[in-house]
């Protein structure tokens, strides 16, 4: 079979361990120079593509793409650019091709969450009307866990041990001084839509009764008086109350509870802080003395924390696409497949992008506990596995020591195209 | 000489490595058991003492006090309860002496600030005019940094690295999505009065043009206009800009930045928000999207990124507190002593209570660059050697182990005392 370049580009909110998956897809791709020539990077994911802007990766020693597997966030650059359909933009898509055709490219890679996977299958369909063949797999990736056919998404175990460890550690310091001083402790953790990531903060808890008390996600509309309830509750029996609140929560009209908050000066709703509408709902109704932790980019950015399941299942989705490709397979996603729980057996397995592009996994109801403010059992169970082994980054001079890439990109061959 | 109990108390907010110096304090203590009988812990600090509600440290095994220097926070609880002055409220210092007397207490081992160090000082003191020998010895904590005679504060160098972790590796996130999302990344750090905290933000800098760009400290009165000059100049230069704000930022007529900020529906002012209000000003003059993190307790609770160096010089001044009271010291304050600052060199060292007590170091001018909104090479060779090491905590599934004790009470002798 004739040698093919490939292209791989990263796609949305980049994660502690998206890098890992470049790691496995190019060292991968590197142990086939007779099937794979280059592997070019998109500047700045699919833009790189449009763009004509594509980083050769071949100039990189092994060294620095072995170190990929340890780097947080995106090593060329990812974006939030979603194409639009088919029929209503069909000129991008075969910009795509056009690029793909120019550099000899016959393998696309695509590193993302539900959008991509629906461009990444979009893509390999008009290749083929178009005549010129594209191979395009898709890599998961995505901390919000809502995609549908794998067991986890990488990226999200690592974001989960974040709000894990951090929930279990702060819980310790508010425990310490509630007698005198902060009774109530909120941490916000991401996630719009699923409440995964707050649900993962309920694995901070060993013993009935520790922290995390309250879980509030998005899949459960806000009742205020049976959570101030609870808080008072709380309080009363163990002297303190710790909540992990999703940043997707909402009134049961679908409002969003960081929309309810406060005005600035010049009358601007302040976003983004749920957080604080409940601390000071809490502090309002009931009086206690509370603080509160925003995690934002650091917890999906946490490499020092990462789960090294996570860091082993990025890996192996960035390896298994490679060899997806090498096996001739098209349109389809590199997937986990749970075989037990403990001890976590997983492999690697292949879901059709079609069912994949565009469903969106939630929480399931019997991973919420019936009063809508905790995880269950059978949660934990599903949780506990994907946060699994501790995988320390290299320091020097008591900090991560991160490679940054050359990025070098290669001449154009096209005119330029205008995205957007 | 005669055996005598030991009291050992927690004050004030706690940290990753306080009860290191516990451990220390107590694992020194059982190697004399011919010159020290019982250590007892105050429950919730001082409280523990003026209550006689004391934690019997001898009914724990030395397998839990030994993995008190992984654990984080107040394992005994601390407490925010500033003792008046010896002649507003002689009654509680004598109430101190008198529980002291009935549990045969001749070793007062107070672990805290500037405030601890003082109450130390008045409870040596006044044991001598009321007849009670008691050598007060004064372990120092503070993440604030903000103790004299001291090279650091067991705590800070431990947030220190957590927030230069964190910088590092949100900026990573920051540069990947800069290019179609978010270009502004707000950090958030603790320290109200002094900005060794966000300072320590500057060492996530390793070339020039790195973040943190910015960093904003209550030394340094804020200038808005000057702030978004740089601000819009280092996002046209770099892409994005990283910003670390410590909460105690203020303008130049001394009201606090945060306070600058949004009332809430119901009038309230909502404090804690100086990240926000920071990031609302750049949304609001130059456009930029933004993200912000609030580290809160997260920053001094993480003994999952403890700075192995602090760990050790907690520990340290735990063991020299206990040596320093065998060798008949009074009123005293171990100290951490710099010789070298690459390699780092340190050793303990003896400051007399009477100088430590009430005095706050602040950041020296020449650490602060000119323009104000940065460190210099100065301060980073102050700061580097803090953050040295990593000492990880031992982990089971996916999460750190930290120890809990019995904290078990002693039989009360006195009569109940009604504190504050």
């Amino acid at each position: 079979m004739a040698t093919k370049n490939a292209f791989y580009a990263q796609s949305g909110g980049v994660t502690a361990v998206i890098n890992a998956s470049a790691c496995g897809v190019i060292e991968t791709a590197r142990q086939y120079p007779e099937r794979i020539g280059t592997v070019y990077a998109g500047r700045n994911g699919i833009l790189g593509a449009l763009n004509e802007e594509l980083i050769d990766t071949g100039l990189e020693p092994d060294s620095a793409i072995a170190a990929l597997r340890h780097t947080p966030a995106g090593a060329f650059g990812s974006c939030r650019y979603k194409l639009k359909g088919l029929e209503e933009n069909r000129a991008e898509y075969e910009r795509l091709i056009e690029v793909f055709a120019a550099h000899d490219i016959g393998y696309f890679f695509y590193n993302g969450g539900g959008d991509s996977a629906d461009t990444c299958l979009k893509v390999s369909q008009l290749s083929e009307t178009m005549g010129y063949p594209i191979q395009a797999i898709h890599v998961p990736k995505t901390v919000d866990n809502d995609l549908p056919h794998t067991d986890t998404c990488p990226g999200f175990g690592s974001v989960a041990k974040y709000i894990a460890v951090s929930t279990r550690e702060a819980a310790l310091d508010v425990a310490s001084m509630a007698e005198t001083s902060t009774k109530v402790f909120v941490l916000e953790a991401m996630g719009r839509h699923a409440g995964w990531i707050a649900a993962s903060g309920g694995l901070a808890q060993a013993h009935d009764g520790d922290a995390p008390h309250i879980i509030l996600l998005p899949e459960v509309p806000f009742d205020q008086q049976r959570f101030l309830d609870r808080v008072k509750q709380t309080v009363e029996e163990q002297g303190y109350c710790v909540i992990v609140v999703s940043e997707g929560t909402r009134l049961a009209d679908g409002t969003f509870l960081a929309d309810q908050g406060s005005k600035d000066a010049f009358g601007h709703v302040q976003l983004g802080g749920v957080a604080q509408v409940v601390a000071q709902t809490i502090k309002d109704n009931l009086g206690y003395k509370y603080h509160y932790a925003v995690a934002d980019y650091l917890q999906r950015a946490a490499r020092h924390l990462a789960s090294a399941t996570d860091v082993e299942q990025a890996y192996a989705v960035g390896r298994a696409a490679v060899e997806f490709a090498l096996a001739g397979r098209n349109a389809v996603m590199a997937s986990i497949v749970r075989k037990n729980d403990s001890p976590y057996e997983w492999e690697i397995g292949e879901a059709p992008l079609a069912e994949v592009a565009n469903v969106e996994a939630k929480m399931p109801p019997e991973f919420i506990s019936e009063d809508g403010m905790h995880i269950t059992g059978a949660c934990k169970r599903y949780l506990r596995p994907l946060i699994q082994g501790e995988d320390y980054p290299p320091y020097r001079d008591g900090l991560p020591q991160y490679v940054k890439l050359q990025n070098q990109l290669v001449e154009k061959r096209l005119p330029p195209f205008k995205a957007g």
